[in-house]
């Protein structure tokens, strides 16, 4: 009677030979299991040394650029030592007399301590794990970052809860720069600490993009300070369903720690409903034949105060949110209020875009790249922008998020010039079966026909979890472990990266390390973890 | 780029509509959302009581057979008063000097304080709420429990936190006395933290029995007494992925607290692969031609070894759990390693089944029941046993599990004169999504032809939530509040609860209260609730 005999697994999956796989090595002789996502090059022996809490220590190099004091990196060796010792309590009762001395020692060739991780930050490390010492080098603290999440991948215990860390050499460096999770706090609210344990979440699969889709037509969360009204009014509740500034900077400086950036969409014209609730005259009034119907449509692009408006909670938004990059939306703008209305008809006619009103959409976001613009910011925005758009040009980066053959779309984009970040293949709000992670895992983002040139211009890719189904009682096991599957993807050599049957094993030891961290991520299949999930 | 652009809604969601209702709902006079499952008969009015928590007593009436000291009600008047109260901090700092006190006086007929909850438990209950009291009477301790989770949900806040109830009056009694939950804890282990959490969440929705799917294939956590070997080689892992006598018996102790039936299942002779480490000559050895294959068929129905251990080991948990029902399974048997064993061809011979494999399984079971029978048990079967039997005189209660028209096997069960649990709509564990939750309320289990007497041997449904792809990261929301759905089809009068439009809005109203007390139902769709849910 039981489930399975209704579901089709794939070939991949074998769950029984992967079950006495994992069996045998649990019996077996001490195994590291891997890293995930895959490093570019990775060489380890069966060669062992412990590791004692008691007597291990992070080092900066003595020629490393930051040094202590160094907030990313002495905060990273804060985190990272209940990682590699998560049974250590502290109270070293059991101090062994003799213990040696482990030394992870970390170099880094820029004292980048105090910036933000930007979309040109290198994020290459190379580990080298020896007797008594790890070396650790990058060029920037990010780098470090991922270094020091691979070595806490290396630390095992034995059955005895001794640890243990391999002989090991790693090269390592991201395929793509740009590797984001999308989080949706509008069709949901999401408290800060849900957001803050996902940044954590990110790190351990190496994601370096926190994409904060935090306003949409359900309610507007961010408190703004130039705008007060728009959450007061637009929020699901005015003082327990926002984002205040601190909570923003909370989150920006906890991402900061993780080698995140964080990109803030305010997405307009459409998916603007909340918005109207607070501001008034922003959105444009349908009418139903010759008099107004009293709703609203998309944002009004004919009026003046509407630019003057965006001019000002655009530069709120340029000094609260440091990244360079900011995403505009402009997806999905429904014509038909628009062109319900006079005022806009009249518009449309003076500006000689007859009844085109892509033409119209174009004209409004070209005026919002050029406020973002104007303040040092560079856009993204959602294909459907580039689709309208005739003067593609003024536009820099679009996201990809379409189904159907979204490589041809690509293709489109990167023809034009212009970089891409994909997410099509990568949404994950949509409840699925969990072992449908290798749909999410044998996406190609480069299998199209383009130059070398054409192909670097695909950035990167991004997860998406939309929150139509997800709040915090269910985000963390839909998001993991089938972003990590995304994860890999986008860091690691397609080549080595390519099998689903060798992925199988590791990434089930990925999920249990995650489970072991505390993360709700989700089972694959049959079997269990060496210690389970115990919160309620 | 949202995902709704995907989604195809039925018209039954109407998400703007009830999105601008549970506006209302708020902002507007404070009004009781409803409960959840439905009562069978309900009159309120906006006639509204303050409640204080300084100033509420729970109370035994002076005709109750029951009075101070009884373990299930003392018990649940300590659990219901922070459900009823979540803010109260017990500082009584805000004690207003006048709070007028407020009587729950409840009044059973029968002092079962001390037994346990069991098949023909009446679970009826009476509820009265007015000015400065409330009367809750019922026939046994188990109907007052009903009672009690009825009042809490009536129970609210208004803006300012003070807490009311609205005048009421309920008569109230369930439409099917089996109202369950399958956990299955070997697929994966579920920690007993997990396993209690779920069993306040099922008396959240009115559920009285968990169906406890212990052991199967992949591993024999059941740790027991006569047989230790059989958890220590047949468990995930012997001493952490085990249910030790002490946890079985917090289960059942727990439950019963709940009025809440411990319904066990050991499955046979088929997902018996577990069995086999720990106990030698238990399952058949397949053959490949003529020499012994060395993997291992179902349960050995030939020797008379396997009746005398089965004896034994059903003995012991005839007296480990109390009810006096127990699962025998027999689902699913694969008659091929049977019939490539020369032995049991013989056997089938010598006994004239010739090669009808399902006469073996037959006689099997019946030996099967027969043990269990003598020790007093009433045996439940999968529905494979009932369609696979001759002499099924012999059979007491049917599980209809499989898809396709269920209802027709209900009615050739009821036919047969034997009783029936309907779980084929209810199989919750495959991932879908979560506004699917109408697919499980608009099930009718009583929309076959047949007399009344027939229908009347339709004892009740279940949810099963197998463990393929469920662990303690995921079981929560999964099961909630989808599992709710099914128990207020189980519970209520059918024709007050055909419409999924009018639950909509009192099952969005409910899943924030279990929410509220900390169970991670998911969202059904884009909202929020007052009290989101804050755990990580």
């Amino acid at each position: 009677m039981e489930a399975a005999s209704f579901v089709t697994f794939g070939q991949y999956l074998r769950p029984n030979f992967y079950f006495l796989l994992l069996i045998f090595l649990q019996n077996g002789p001490p195994i590291v299991e891997g890293v995930w996502p895959l490093p570019q090059t990775f060489t380890s022996s069966i060669e062992r040394y412990p590791l004692s809490p008691e007597a291990f220590y992070f080092e900066y190099g003595s020629q490393s650029a930051a040094q202590q004091g160094c907030s990313v990196l002495d905060g990273a060796f804060m985190r990272y030592f209940p990682l590699l010792f998560p049974d250590y309590t502290g109270n070293g009762v059991l101090r062994l007399y003799g213990d040696k001395p482990f030394h992870l020692v970390v170099t880094v060739d820029r004292d980048d301590c105090e910036s933000y991780p930007h979309e040109d930050s290198s994020e290459r490390y190379n580990l080298s794990v020896s007797a008594r010492q790890a070396s650790l080098n990058a060029e920037t603290v990010w780098g470090a970052l991922r270094g020091l999440e691979t070595f806490s991948q290396l630390v095992y215990q034995d059955d005895f809860g001794s640890y243990f860390v391999n002989k090991t050499d790693i090269a390592d460096f991201p395929r793509f720069q740009f590797r984001g999770i999308l989080l949706d706090t509008s069709r949901h609210y999401l408290p800060v600490q849900t957001i803050l344990q996902t940044l954590d979440a990110m790190a351990y699969s190496k994601f370096n993009v926190f994409h904060w889709h935090i306003v949409d037509d359900p309610s507007f969360p961010y408190q703004s300070r130039t705008y007060p009204d728009l959450s007061s009014k637009g929020a699901f509740h005015p003082m327990t369903h926002i984002y205040t500034q601190s909570d923003v900077r909370r989150v920006i400086s906890h991402a900061r720690l993780w080698g995140i950036r964080v990109l803030p969409e305010f997405d307009s014209p459409g998916h603007t409903k909340s918005w109207g609730k607070g501001q008034s005259d922003l959105l444009t009034p349908c009418y139903k034949g010759s008099s107004l119907s009293g709703t609203f449509g998309p944002v009004n692009p004919i009026l003046p105060s509407t630019y003057q408006f965006m001019a000002t909670l655009f530069k709120e938004v340029s000094l609260v949110f440091p990244d360079s990059h900011i995403h505009l939306g402009g997806d999905e703008v429904n014509f038909s209020c628009w062109s319900s209305n006079p005022d806009v008809r009249a518009f449309m006619k003076k500006m000689g875009f007859g009844v085109d009103f892509t033409k119209l959409e174009a004209f409004y976001m070209e005026n919002i790249v050029n406020i973002t613009s104007a303040l040092n910011k560079t856009a993204i925005v959602w294909q459907d922008v580039f689709d309208y758009h005739e003067r593609r040009s003024s536009l820099s980066v679009v996201e990809v998020w379409k189904g159907g053959c979204y490589l041809c779309e690509v293709r489109r984009v990167v023809k034009a010039g212009l970089r891409v970040i994909l997410a099509s293949p990568w949404y994950l709000d949509q409840p699925g079966p969990t072992h449908n992670w290798a749909r999410f895992y044998t996406v190609w983002p480069l299998a199209f026909k383009g130059t070398e040139e054409q192909k670097k211009l695909v950035i990167g890719g991004e997860v998406c979890m939309w929150g139509e189904y997800v709040d915090a009682t269910n985000l963390t096991p839909r998001l993991w472990p089938r972003a990590s599957a995304a994860a890999e993807r986008l860091w690691s050599d397609e080549k080595q990266t390519s099998s689903v049957d060798k992925a199988f094993p590791r990434f089930q030891d990925f999920r249990c390390k995650l489970v072991r961290r505390g993360i709700r991520a989700e089972p694959l299949y049959v079997g269990h973890c060496k210690h389970e999930y115990q919160g309620r």
